[in-house]
């Protein structure tokens, strides 16, 4: 095992616009189990950043005061492997602001992946979204919470990832769970 | 996509005995979350049971009332979906009964594979173990809260399966996220 440089994948975690139980768009609080638990899987793989999107200012300040514990507090003394995963996160009021970020870092627009769990006709299939990754081709990819991305993200994005099938017909893995699976199919050797 | 029966892979999340940061021996508290991405995550891949092991009357008191909420309360009708994930759960006080449970629904054994973030001696593949799942043997995969299984608990296993790595030396993946991708590597087509 060798230690490698940061890929040029980065995750974005979408709190809006996302669509609830019944496919109206709203704005979802933050999970903090999200956060720690893709800033881990992040850091795992070789995330380039791990975004955290969410244009209100209550919900930035309340993560910004967390991720002070995690990254200067007692946090980063009692668990410093916690803080390496947390050094990924980087919050965004929009996706806009995202992909201007990304842009400036890596002097190209990245190749913007909406995930779903439900086929979509711009399918990308994990073994293509491996190449591109390879090429080193800046790629961000895009994670809904509540229940999933709006339309207008999926839409706007250059293609959708082949949804996570297991086989039984049943599509409803957790956002935590869904992000660690896609990372090790698109990064794990 | 074509429904399947359920495969012969059973998980158990244990949650005595495990081990803190300084390697004590101890028990661990449920976490609500554990009990929920591991079982929408089981759901998907097709686990026949998802086993929660503790000794403890009122933490297994605590999750029956949860667990009745999702099954039979008001989150069965609220999200269908939830309640058909954990309907997997079976709650065990031991390691010994979960065995003694597999043994009688499957007639013989099962194979005990320990998971862990660290290489060890008696390690399998996850195209040995895939293949002992296609030949239908029935397997219990081990998974530690807290810091890890016991050593008890490995040293007892028929195997440990191969450690996770990401090829960035960082191996601080949540018990939530490792069995998501294990359950991927072990199931997916």
């Amino acid at each position: 095992m060798t230690a490698k440089s940061a890929t040029t994948l980065s995750v974005a975690l979408i709190h809006c616009p996302v669509v609830n139980k019944n496919k109206e768009i709203i704005s979802s609080a933050f999970t903090n189990l999200d956060i720690h638990d893709i800033a881990r899987a992040a850091k795992t793989y070789g995330v380039d950043k791990y975004y955290i999107v969410s244009p209100h200012q209550d919900q930035l300040a309340l993560l910004t005061e967390l991720l002070d514990h995690w990254l200067n507090g007692y946090g980063a003394r009692y668990n410093p492997a916690r803080k390496q995963a947390l050094s990924l996160i980087q919050l965004e009021k929009t996706l806009e602001d995202v992909i201007a970020g990304i842009t400036k870092d890596h002097g190209e627009q990245p190749i913007r992946v909406a995930t779903s769990a439900i086929q979509r006709e711009n399918n990308l299939s994990y073994k293509e979204l491996r190449t591109k990754l390879r090429a080193r081709q800046p790629v961000l990819l895009l994670l809904g919470t509540a229940h999933g991305l709006a339309p207008e993200v999926v839409e706007k994005s250059d293609y959708t990832l082949q949804p996570i099938d297991g086989g039984t017909g049943y599509n409803h893995l957790s956002v935590r769970s869904a992000a660690a699976i896609m990372l090790d199919r698109l990064l794990a050797d």
